[in-house]
C-alpha cells in the first residue's frame, strides 16, 4: 500500500484541529464556562494544536439564544473574551451550517475578526449553497473548508460529483466526515484516495472528522493520515456528540512532530474533564452508538437511549433494524 | 493493498474465539460464578462463536488454589460442570503458559477430555519450551496454537526466527499477540504479512489477540483479518486485562457470515455485564492504559493506577517516561 510518510518521521503538512467546544457543545448545548474554554485554549497552544474551533455561527433567527450557551453563536466578543487578539501561533475556527447560518449578517470582514477559518458543514444535496458560503467567506478574507456530512450513506458517483464541484470553488480544504461512525479503515483509505484525487487536481488539502461509534475514530484518522489526509480533527477525551471523536491525547501521542506535546492535554483531562464527567456529562463509546454505527444510521436514537440509561440492548437493536 | 476477501462477502476460514473467561479472569482472579460462565457458554453457541476459552491450565504448585477461582486451573470437572460433554458445534479451549503449567500432569489424553484446543502462551525467548508443550499436547490429540506475547518489543529478526522454528512444529496455528496494545494498524498489516508468510510455508493458520490501550483492538483485528488472519480473539464487552480486548459485539456485528449473530451477546451485555460493572469490576480503555500503550510498555503500572482511581495523568506519564 502506498503511504505518505512513515511511522517514525513526520509530515510538515499536518494540522491538528481541536473541535472540543464545537462537537462537545452538542453534548451540553454549548454551555461551557469561560474558564473551561480559556484553559482549553491555553492548553491547546502549549500542546502545539494548530487550530481551535470555538463553536457554531448559528442563526439567532432559527435558534433562540436563551436555549444555548454562547458557543452556539460564537459572537466576535465571546471569542475575544477568551483569546483577546489571539496572540499565538494557533488559529481560530468556527463552523457554519448551510441553511442554519445567517452568514451575510453574522460573518464580518476578516480584518475585523479574530477568526481565521470558517468550516462550512453541508449535506451532499446542498453543495451549491455550501459553495455560495465558501465564496462569501473567502471574499471576506477567511480560510475555508467544506465538510460533507453523513457520506457513509451517499453513493460514490454523488461524492465524486460533489468533490469535482467543490474543487472548482475557492475553498482551501475538503473534509471527510464520518457522521455515523460507520466507516471501516478499509473504506476510509479508499475514501481518502478519492478525496485526495480531487484535492490534488484542484490544489486543496483534505481533512478528516471521525466519530467513535465502533471505536474506529483514532484508527480511521491515522489511516487517512497515512494516505495523505492532513487536517486532523480531535477533541479532548473524544468529547463530542454521541460516541464522540478521535481523542486529542491519542493523536498527539502518536504524531512525531516534536512541536506536539501531550502533557498540557493530560492536565486538561485531570483538571477539567474528570469533573465534567463526575458532574454527569456523558459522551463516548457505548453499546447503543456501536449499534447505530454498525447499521450506518444517524446516532439520534442512541443518544436518546443513552440519556435514558437504557441497557435493553436487544430491544434497542431490534427497533433499529425494524426501523430500517 | 492486497486483501483476502471483501467487506461484503465472508471467508469460510474465519474462526471467532471467545476469550472472556480467560482474559477477563485476569480482572477478577478467575472468580466467575458458574451461572455467568454457563450463560456465556450458551450465548456463544447461539452467537455462532467457534471456540470458547475457559481459562488457564495453571500449575497448582506455583499458584495457590485458594487465591483464585476455578478458571485459573480449568480442571476437567470444572469445565464439564458447565458444558457436560459439550454437545455443540463450538469447541472448548484453554490456555497454558510456558513455565507456569504442569502439563505432563495436568493435560490428559484428548479422548478423556472435553477440551479441543490448547493455546500455548510464550515469550520469544522460550520458544523451544513452547514447542515441547505443543508436541506433547499434539501427541495427546489436541489442536494447538502458539501465542508469542509482547512482540511489540521484539525485533523483526527474532520474530522471523521464532516463526520459522514454530512452523516446523506440529502446531496448528500461530497468534499475533499485541500484549501492550502498542501496535498501529499500519504495523499490524506488516506483522500479518510476516506471520502469514511463515504460516503459508508450513501450512498453519494465523490468529490475532489484540488489546485496546489505544482503542485499536477492533481496528487491528479487522485489518489483520483483511490480510488473511483467520482466528480472531474477542471478549464480551472487551472484558480483559487492563484496557481489555476486541469486543465480541464489535466483531460479530462486522462479520458477514450469516452464522454469526450479535443478539445473544447483546443479552449477555444487558443481563451479565451491566451488573458486573455496577458491582465495581473495572476494565476497558482509560487514559493510563493509553499512555502505557503509546510508550510500548507493560500495562502493569496502568492497572495499578486504575485500581487506585488515580487521575493525576501528568505525574503518571512523567513516571512512565522516567522509568524507561
Amino acid at each position: 500500500m502506498e503511504t505518505k510518510g512513515t511511522l517514525l518521521s513526520y509530515r510538515p503538512d499536518v494540522r491538528v484541529v481541536d473541535a472540543t467546544i464545537r462537537d462537545g457543545g452538542l453534548v451540553n448545548d454549548f454551555r461551557f464556562t469561560d474558564e473551561f474554554v480559556k484553559k482549553l485554549y491555553q492548553a491547546n497552544i502549549k500542546a502545539g494544536v494548530d487550530y481551535m474551533e470555538f463553536g457554531y455561527k448559528a442563526s439567532k433567527d432559527i435558534f433562540p439564544e436563551a436555549d444555548f450557551g454562547p458557543w452556539k453563536f460564537c459572537r466576535e466578543e465571546s471569542i475575544r473574551k477568551i483569546v483577546g487578539d489571539n496572540d499565538s501561533d494557533m488559529k481560530i475556527a468556527v463552523m457554519a451550517d448551510v441553511g442554519r447560518t445567517d452568514f451575510r449578517r453574522d460573518i464580518i470582514d476578516k480584518s475585523d475578526s479574530v477568526i481565521d477559518l470558517i468550516r462550512i458543514a453541508t449535506y451532499i444535496n446542498t453543495i451549491p449553497a455550501a459553495i455560495e458560503m465558501v465564496e462569501y467567506c473567502h471574499e471576506k478574507g477567511y480560510e475555508t473548508t467544506i465538510h460533507i456530512m453523513a457520506i457513509s450513506s451517499d453513493n460514490d458517483t454523488d461524492i465524486e460529483e460533489a468533490l469535482d464541484l467543490i474543487g472548482q470553488s475557492s475553498v482551501d480544504g475538503i473534509y471527510i466526515v464520518d457522521s455515523y461512525g460507520a466507516i471501516y479503515p478499509e473504506q476510509m483509505r479508499k475514501l481518502a484516495d478519492k478525496y485526495l484525487f480531487f484535492a490534488d487536481k484542484y490544489d486543496k488539502f483534505v481533512g478528516i472528522h471521525a466519530h467513535n461509534n465502533q471505536q474506529l475514530a483514532f484508527a480511521n484518522t491515522i489511516e487517512a493520515l497515512s494516505k495523505g489526509v492532513s487536517y486532523l480533527d480531535v477533541t479532548v477525551s473524544g468529547m463530542g456528540r454521541g460516541a464522540g471523536n478521535c481523542a486529542s491525547e491519542l493523536l498527539l501521542g502518536f504524531l512525531k512532530n516534536p512541536k506536539y506535546n501531550i502533557l498540557p492535554i493530560l492536565d486538561i483531562l485531570e483538571h477539567e474533564i474528570v469533573p465534567l464527567k463526575e458532574n454527569g456529562m456523558i459522551w463516548g463509546y457505548d453499546v447503543p452508538y456501536l449499534l447505530t454505527g454498525q447499521l450506518n444510521q444517524h446516532p439520534r436514537p442512541a443518544i436518546a437511549a443513552t440519556k435514558e440509561r437504557r441497557t435493553d440492548y436487544r430491544n434497542f437493536y431490534v427497533d433499529l433494524v425494524d426501523y430500517k
